[in-house]
């Protein structure tokens, strides 16, 4: 997204917001308050906010601004919106511990008759709507990369277990993952940093990227791309276009044929595991639980644990030889919904800048090997700046000079989609 | 360990007290009185207990004895002790985090010098020294399966992630497991029952137990063995000659040398895995935790990404295959200190009746493929039985008539051991 154009501070990009905090140009308070009149005059419409408590965040920022210089940590007066499967204050909206298929009320920033996408609802809207720079969704299908792809975001999904999950609703220990949203790439990395994410260094064997003039792509439609909207699918082939113009060599991947289990190993194994996280819930109140979740807990399907056992080695066997095959290309680019990524640990990192029916954003995926992170940032910023340049889709939300949008009346339910 | 031999409830196993509940002939009110004086008389020697509060059990008591029956749970005035790594009320000692070597203060019940194991420490003493039935705790490395063996009961470590972990403080996400002391194969049955542990049904072609005699049992030494100690060493020669002794057919397995890789996986998936869990507790208060766990946050081994994701994906393959070794046999007979099975999955239950120098407890570890946890409490119930009677070591713990043992000062510290 290009800078601010106007002084207003919930227009900043997080990296902005810092470094104007470290100048002493802007203070945490005026910060907090400037998002806070936004979140006034969006609320209405997008509805994202599961709790907040607006004194308590003047209350904070005001205490902030007390904290001597040498004090401050990194992200020191950056707000990030949390979303509400994860223990903490204020915090934004998700599907029922972000695992059913009905979403919350949340609507999308871009047109209030559509559907942010979930299961990380809140936190993909907010973002996407100058609401808070940053915020902390988790991924155990595609409830990352969806929301961001709909909203028009960054959204990393990060390398499996290399971030804590302490404090975190659990749905399926080989799957969920926390990530982040951002408005550019860099505002992503600032928390990348906070959390410890590092790739090995370069070996001298290893691809090094240097740009997209030179490097190597590949597009890997993957099982699912039957299932992908034209949406989807012609923002695949711009986004091929775009690299090759730029000078990027861009191929086609076929995975071999064992990959083709994925999605049923993936459901399989979401469930089984499911079962297992949910027994507790079940146990206390079975009534007070979405029906999916007794499901898994009842083992509807009736998977044996021989079928479990078989989904869970098979992805494990299938995780090294996918790093060796993204691990010959500066990113390996697939569609971002549907979104198979999660059995396989690596890093997803969805890129705005595409549109589809009705002007509505679609993103792309890049994805990386396993714990190369890093690196898929450092190509994410480098292939987002022609995708947002040159993709077709522009974000209009920060282009008013007016900080509330159409009030217009809303009788129509947002559109459903699938969580997780 | 046979029937209590007087009326004092503290001294009934869960499953025997359970059925006097339900049969109106012990109120849990009494049942916890008489817990709470076993406890006053031996917690000056034990010290197992990191909170307790007993006006609060016994306000809970006495409200759970005003439960119309037909509300009550499976449970129902069952007392269990609770490692204090997992969020609740009542709880028993640990290491910090469950993490390191250094442990807390307490005594093995049998004698006041020595440890009871780590780091599910309290939860095994408890459990031992009859001031608890049942006890929680969770196992890493050999958190649960050591401090079995050294307490003289039973504890099993089901399949990973059988059971949830959520609330439970997370040290490896591939490894942690959350498991249960008793003092009898029925008392940890009842828990698994409650946490609905399923085996598959049995295939027509898998072996069936239907008793020790003609069942195939193999002793697996694994690459540990030269660190066993004479104890453990004696401990497994006997276990095999008990189970000949009563028509079992024993043989030794040596696993493939594949498997010689299993110990340094599991330290470098510990490691690195212990740096992603440990980093928020880094960043908040470094100075305020372990070094072990700075270093594993610091990665001083300086691990590779690289080398996480071999042993990572190292384990993943060795697991199917060892399924199919320990699926030949009723179990798979192993030393229970030191114990390598986390990195496999696998189910393993300590069965005591061993005794080793000093005449202190020492147990043997059953070990079953992924999922067959019901098929383990049974054969070890059987194999229990045998162990118990013949296997040479007596509890005493609760064949005084007294309540109290022993006070004499004790100015000696416990041995440390290794915890996780």
């Amino acid at each position: 997204m290009s800078p601010s154009k106007t002084a207003e501070p919930w227009r900043l990009t997080a990296s902005e917001a810092l470094s104007k905090i470290q100048a002493d140009e802007l203070s945490v308070q005026d910060y907090a308050r400037s998002l806070l009149e936004r979140i006034k005059a969006r609320d209405d419409q997008v509805q994202a906010w599961a709790h907040l408590d607006e004194d308590l965040v003047i209350q904070q920022a005001k205490a902030l601004d007390e904290v001597p210089k040498k004090n401050r940590g990194p992200l020191h007066g950056l707000p990030i919106a949390v979303k509400d499967v994860i223990y903490t204050k204020g915090k934004t909206t998700t599907a029922q511990f972000a695992a059913v298929h009905v979403g919350p009320k949340t609507r999308n920033p871009h047109d209030p008759l559509r559907t942010p996408g979930g299961s990380s609802t809140g936190s993909g809207a907010v973002v996407a709507d100058f609401q808070a720079p940053l915020s902390l969704g988790t991924q155990t299908g595609g409830s990352m990369i969806r929301p961001a792809s709909f909203n028009g975001i960054y959204g990393l999904k990060p390398t499996w277990n290399s971030v804590s999950r302490e404090g975190s609703k659990i749905y399926s220990l080989t799957f969920d993952t926390l990530g982040w949203f951002g408005r550019c790439v860099d505002d992503i990395a600032l928390l990348a940093d906070v959390f410890g994410i590092q790739d090995d260094k370069q070996e001298e064997d290893a691809s090094v990227f240097e740009g997209v003039k030179g490097a190597r792509f590949a597009i890997c439609k993957t099982v699912v791309w039957p299932f992908a909207g034209p949406g989807t699918q012609e923002a695949l082939s711009k986004a091929a276009a775009l690299l090759e113009a730029h000078g990027a060599i861009v191929e086609e991947v076929d995975l071999p044929s064992e990959f083709d289990n994925l999605p049923e190993w993936h459901r399989v194994v979401l469930h089984c595991e499911g079962g297992t996280a949910f027994l507790p819930e079940y146990r206390v109140g079975k009534d007070h639980i979405n029906q999916v979740l007794v499901d898994h807990v009842e083992n509807i399907n009736g998977f044996t644990r021989k079928e479990h056992l078989e989904a869970f080695d098979g992805m494990a066997a299938l995780r090294p030889k996918f790093d060796e095959i993204a691990g010959r290309y500066a990113a390996i680019i697939t569609p971002s919904v549907p979104d198979e990524a999660p059995a396989l640990h690596t890093p997803v990192l969805n890129v705005p800048g595409f549109k589809g029916a009705h002007d509505m954003p679609i993103g792309v995926s890049l994805v990386a090997p396993r714990y190369r992170d890093r690196h898929l940032l450092e190509v994410g910023k480098a292939v987002g700046e022609i995708f947002e340049a040159e993709g077709g889709w522009e974000n209009k939300l920060a282009l008013d000079d007016r900080l509330s949008s159409t009030k217009e009346s809303i009788s129509q339910k947002p559109v459903h989609d699938q969580n997780r």
